[in-house]
């Protein structure tokens, strides 16, 4: 079908995207998963309405295996999926490939919560938030 | 006996730490366990004197809990300790709290291997490297 | 003619490159304006080439102008112009303008040297990156 | 007299500052510098205050020159000083010096506006901001 309903993100390596090593900076990839996600965000969920009802996406737990180093002009290419829906978090699964390859970079599971800021906690996921994310867990089969 | 055998690292919170929620960004704290570690490596590891063997610690996996948000002049203190010492590598677990309290802020589990530039993969520690770890373990029941 | 001869490079504003108060941070600008530059390069220069040569292209100075503040969702146009050729070094006019409106974000110029490793200093610009910059002087023109 | 009313910041280089050349990456030093900044503004301003006033301290312009590579381990050692106060804006120079060394490795003028939120624009320097920094410029002398 159409692959633009849940799209890569694509990110050139850089210079200041390195460490000491030549290769990239485990911190960085947390900013390369952060872009794609914001990405997704922009596709599937209204984060200013969200804000305007004193609800965050507030991540929780990364859990990220580093699998190969990627150097200068390494083209770059993220995908992210749902892998979970609780009740009160949703853990997204998001995978670093070198372009055109199967070749993987690093893969990491991201989980949030709805953090409601007017009850100082997580509260369980506001059905239209677990609908947005079930229509982006449907959007990845068609990939 | 001498605390300064691992000392914590303390880091105080400062306006380019932060997100658009006034906390600190999840991928900041990478950067606070990166210096909390340096401030071990210096103390048990020759790290240029590995290199010159092509030897690099590389990290594998980060796998982070973010418990509570700090704020603009937070101070934070982290602690570095060894968790699990295996054949090919070595996973450190790391805690960030508020300054003198019992807060949690973060807590991690870093897990390296040892990289042999020369023959391009993962080597068993080597012998040097598996003591100095065994010297961080052991430092830490001082705390 | 062609505006692919000096492409701008666009950025979207997302959660981990703001402050405290919700604006892009002052350091991020230095990210974008690298980011903009390399596009540049990879048109204009044969960067490994010239590390080959061990001749690197080094900053020596950068003078920027924060002008407005850019929020969560801007999306940010970066244009890259040389202003001046000299003997040892090159400056770049770098403009970053609110996408689709002459609204300036911030201005700033960048000066370059070409550091020679072997030498261990700055040298006179070689013929073929003077040409370089040249072209890329020229290409402006048919913004 | 008292060296602690104006005290340098001292910045060991880690692996993460570092970018493909092995030298602290030139975006790395604004940050090194808002660090030094804030470590005056926490003795020198009470920001929490000004914020109250919907007043923010906003950087205009960042004038840095860079004149000399830092690599891991290097200890930077900076130094803040008022160079001018007008009626809408301050100045203040930066220097970075190799610790314990007149050698320099960047410098830096960094002017500041007072921004008033609710007027949506800079305004004249508030008696008491112009005295705080009054009290800075004369503590440098009895460095």
């Amino acid at each position: 079908m159409d692959n633009c309903l849940n799209p890569s993100t694509k990110i050139k390596v850089r210079g200041y995207h390195l460490d000491l090593y030549g290769h990239v900076n485990n911190t960085r990839y947390l900013e390369f998963l952060e872009e794609a996600r914001w990405n997704v965000k922009d596709l599937f969920f209204d984060i200013p309405k969200l804000h305007n009802q004193d609800l965050n996406l507030v991540v929780v737990n990364i859990n990220i295996n580093y699998r190969a180093s990627a150097r200068l002009d390494d083209v770059l290419e993220i995908f992210t999926k749902v892998s979970r829906i609780g009740h009160k978090s949703v853990t997204l699964k998001q995978e670093i490939f070198f372009e055109n390859t199967d070749k993987i970079v690093a893969d990491a599971e991201v989980t949030f919560v709805i953090y409601d800021k007017k009850m100082g906690k997580a509260v369980e996921l506001p059905v239209e938030i677990r609908q947005q994310f079930g229509r982006l867990a449907t959007s990845q089969k068609m990939d």
